[in-house]
């Protein structure tokens, strides 16, 4: 009988003949295919997972595959032996689109990027083993683990930076000189590729996860997604509120504390503080080590960038407005004091100006629009309204100091969107009465963003409220819910003490009307500003992308309906989710991506508004419900006109 | 009358028609030729210094020129004006042999090295000037900089790390958009340039020097140079006796020391600590600040590289004698915590071996020896004498323990070469009296490593001694210089506690003697095995260079009586001073060197002499004086047979 064998392999029908015996991942070689199997063919990374068509192979068992894999004859390549014909199916080789969540996520969210993270990683680790000195052989500890390199995976040179040094001789010994190392495989300056870095050695014996972090710092609230290098996914999440919101709330006061003695590296500290304390969450929960998490990329805003890295933010706040970089340099997280592997690479999304931020470009990454043949745009409404008009050949920021309106700020009975905020109202344009839904389901505390916006645009639909933002006084005789004070001010009950089960009314002034008119007007008149700076009508917009947690929570037609979004249809309007995060997540993955960051971040055009003439002219003219040319939102108008002429009808 | 001029360039004769006025910069310009300005042509740098002849010249004042220069006709192209014909000299634009020292030392010393440092310097300092911000102009203040070195200089991109880009904002306003950055020029990757690396930014107005430091780190003594980039001079050098002293006088008791709970943390502060305090001396007394030593080449033994590094050097000592590294790795001051410029760039020369470390490494660079094209023996005689042999071609070197007897350890009355150690000894053949000198002439306290060897060759000269070591007891009748004590142990008495000014006699014994016996055979074991590994002969060698403090005040004649030297014509030993200072001087200013160092490091085969079969016979055939077989000695042998025949005729 002859003992060779003939192996086949799908999808491109290439054949070997081995004799009976050879391993899949050897027949493999045969038929000029190569499966990755970075651990050397020792059965131990899970890499060179084939599935087997036909009985003619003997396995070994291994840790690395469930049962319901051996059921479905996936095997690994190395560690199956042909004892007969089999077919093999190879891993797809190609460029896979990104989904942050697999299948535990209720909704897995696929990215509109697409990038070979298998072939191609950031961060990899290989097996690694060391032939023990000897008197004849007698090259450094570092040179023999550089030639195992070369000899077992090719990979000829390799970089390493004192703190892993001091531990080398140590290690090598300790392993038995059987090694795992973690190695950053893409570390570039100015567009040209550096030799291999040397992140992590551990013994083979135990293994180590290659994993990545990445984190949005926002002002208010920091989030982090934990991300398995193997599997691309986020095995988990983590947030937590900023703690520099004790030096401070918006990006303003953060700055002037900065100034204080002290002040920037106490803000400093605490961001890194913050991102640690959410580290400190997600390591025993996953069970990973400080050292397995072995690069990270960090979106936020510019104030935000200058404030973690440590740099003066004072000049971002004076005119001009200048930032003392937009493009940040190599790190290791070491400098910046996070507890993760010391010498893990630290990617910042690079900021196109001092209000348009990292968070803006990881935005404009994952959303999407950066390729996007559509001409669109994207709104992240904020205490700062950053905006971005364009599609994959061009792009136009700018930045609208809205205030802190829609996160609550400066608004009577206005909070963050937490447990009891009203998230919900609607009027009974008969009976005035309101029904409101809180977060949670908890009893009213107040109005969040997307609350107070519901709020003005039923006030304005129910006639409570003109278009300039002032309530009917007349109605203070007819509902105990329009309410005017000895002094003259009006006021809007939406929940009464009892109702809401506190001690005080909820309500809104015709003040935090004001308050919120000036913001939307603020972020109007920036849409407007970029329509015109490029030549293009609002109406030629073909999608908006909003991003931000607020925008998860905005309803669309209310937002127009008050003039906060332009009033188009609604099948135009899409929620991308905390794009900043996604964003960091896709370059921490995607190494081609980041080279597209740094291109957008490039290309992007910042427009200053306060630079700009027409900019004034737009704001005072958005300064009403929805806007001075109701022409602007004539679906607005026909609203009103129909409630013009059903309220002549009422008295 | 016309109003153009001629301005001719020597040495090569180009010519220039330029309008009266313009300056001889830019008539170079125009004839094709290139002066280098660095300041922009602002008159500060005084780096565009020009020989001129003719009178037709109008010069504006400058602080950069001597009265001296100015009579000889030397002038700065940027501030000299033609108004006539003038002939002009430029300075040659050629590769310079580096020399440490300037006019000011008492012998200049040229090294066999050429390199172009004056156009192509490990760190340069270039003016520039920044456009201030605006609305309309609002780029980061690291573009802004970015794009004055392109326009300005054409560096047109600049790399820079976290320290330096916290002070970036301040830094620039305060200097009024006028600043004096140095730039790392030539920061490599294998083989691959990185763009220049910004170590520091300063107001133009003050203006900075930028300056190199190179270090010898000696198990015993540190030695720095302070070299000045724009005049290659070494303008001041500091020494101290290495702190690590307190824990160990040699390698072997420090790495022990190092295995102690906070041992290695303890050396490695220590020897930090000694380069600070030589740097505490060298700064005021130079006028220079901190950043302005801006680069620093560090040459040291193996051991020493570790514990400066803070690499664990255990396995240095332990067979099979492994180093965790012979490339050390790219680092900047701020690492180790040298008292220069945080970012300052620390170069360490690499080794070869446990046993043959970047102090010789350097000491092959500036001894010339790696582009010799003779066979060339370099010898470093310490506690360890470390031995190169071969040309240009090839390289291979060895360590041999001589332990601490040349260095006055382990020696009845032995001494460090300091004040009061006798360094020359002469011994009446008739009377058998010595007469000897002291270092400083002081009283003398013992006897240094010249010293010993001197007495050595006089005692064997005169009889008093015979081959195997042992002293003629039938003397101590004759003289009371020849003691012999009632246990049998024999001593030769140098210096009576009267004539030494001591309390005690000093003495050499036999049981020192066999010390010094077993040093030197261990060294001339190694010349002998280095020899026969290539399969050539000692008297091949056509020259033998000297290293290290202890080889400068050697007597190579008596040297050679005791065996310690190979007896070859005098004229081929040459004394190269402290090369590994030399070397690390070398280094720091010739980047070209830097490569060269690597491919000498690289090429240089280490022979580890307890894994050779033959070492231990030539040992013991070593352990005579000078030899076993005469016929390798032939002079000594003839002076023997002299003395023989003339001892004869004196009984």
């Amino acid at each position: 009988m002859d003992d060779q064998v003939v192996v086949a392999f799908a999808p491109e029908g290439q054949m070997s003949q081995v004799p009976a015996g050879t391993s899949l991942l050897d027949a493999a070689t045969a038929a000029g295919l190569q499966i990755d199997a970075p651990c050397g063919g020792q059965g131990r990374c899970g890499r060179c997972k084939v599935t087997v068509a036909g009985e003619g192979l003997e396995r070994r068992a291994n840790a690395r595959l469930t049962a319901a894999e051996v059921a479905a004859g996936v095997a690994l390549a190395c560690q199956a032996f042909v004892t007969g014909p089999v077919e093999v199916t190879l891993p797809p080789d190609r460029d896979e689109q990104v989904r942050p969540h697999g299948h535990a996520a209720a909704e897995p969210q696929a990215l509109p990027v697409t990038c070979d993270w298998r072939r191609n990683p950031a961060v990899r680790t290989y097996d690694v083993e060391i032939e023990p000195p000897s008197l004849d052989d007698n090259a450094s500890d570092f040179d023999r683990l550089r030639r195992a390199l070369a000899q077992q995976h090719g990979i000829t040179e390799v970089r390493a930076e004192l703190p892993l040094l001091r531990g080398l001789s140590r290690d090598l010994r300790m392993a038995g000189w059987k090694v795992n190392v973690a190695l950053e495989m893409r570390d570039w300056v100015y567009g040209t590729y550096l030799p291999p870095r040397l992140i992590r050695i551990y013994p083979s014996a135990f293994g180590q996860r290659s994993m990545g972090l990445a984190v949005d710092v926002g002002t208010t609230s920091i989030v982090a997604y934990l991300v398995d290098f193997e599997t691309a996914l986020v095995v988990d999440t983590g947030s937590a509120y900023n703690k520099q919101i004790a030096c401070g709330e918006d990006v303003i006061s953060r700055i002037i504390y900065a100034r204080c003695k002290g002040g920037l590296r106490r803000l400093q500290r605490l961001v890194v503080e913050t991102i640690n304390d959410i580290l400190a969450e997600l390591r025993p929960r996953n069970r990973i080590e400080h050292y397995e998490i072995q690069e990270v990329v960090i979106a936020g805003n510019t104030t935000m960038t200058h404030l973690l890295l440590g740099l003066d933010p004072r000049y971002l706040r004076e005119e001009p407005y200048i930032p003392a970089l937009t493009m940040p340099p190599k790190l290791v997280a070491g400098e910046l004091g996070l507890d993760v592997n010391e010498l893990a690479r630290v990617h910042l999304m690079p900021a196109v100006g001092s209000y348009v931020g990292g968070d803006i470009t990881a935005g404009v990454i994952s959303s999407g629009m950066y390729a996007a043949e559509e001409l669109t745009l994207f709104v992240d409404i904020g205490t700062n309204g950053e905006i971005v008009l364009g599609n994959k050949d061009w792009l136009i920021a700018c930045a609208c100091s809205a205030g802190p309106a829609f996160e609550g700020g400066g608004v009577t009975h206005g909070m963050r969107a937490s447990s009891g905020a009203i998230e919900d109202v609607w009027i009974n344009a008969e009976t005035l009465e309101p029904s409101f839904r809180t977060i949670n389901d908890a009893p009213a505390q107040g109005l969040c963003g997307s609350g107070l916006i519901d709020l003005l645009g039923e006030l304005l639909a129910t006639g409570v409220l003109d278009k300039s933002g002032r309530l009917d006084r007349e109605l203070a005789s007819l509902t105990p819910r329009v309410q005017v004070s000895d002094g003259g001010v009006a006021q809007y009950v939406v929940a009464f003490a009892d109702e809401a089960g506190a001690d005080h009314d909820i309500v809104l002034t015709e003040s935090d009307v004001t308050s919120l008119l000036r913001a939307k007007a603020a972020i109007y008149a920036g849409y407007s500003v970029l329509c015109r700076g490029v030549g293009v009508e609002l109406a030629d917009v073909q999608q908006i992308l909003i991003g931000g947690a607020f925008g998860q929570y905005l309803d669309v037609e209310k937002a127009i309906r008050i003039g906060l979004l332009p009033d188009l249809p609604l099948e135009r309007f899409h929620f991308v989710g905390n794009t900043s995060a996604l964003g960091a997540y896709t370059a921490l993955l995607c190494v081609n991506v980041r080279h597209d960051v740094l291109d957008v971040a490039a290309k992007m055009t910042y427009l200053e508004l306060s630079a700009d003439g027409t900019f004034m002219d737009e704001y005072m003219s958005a300064l009403f419900l929805p806007h001075t040319d109701l022409d602007t939102f004539p679906t607005v108008r026909d609203m009103l006109a129909a409630r013009g002429s059903h309220k002549r009808r009422t008295p």
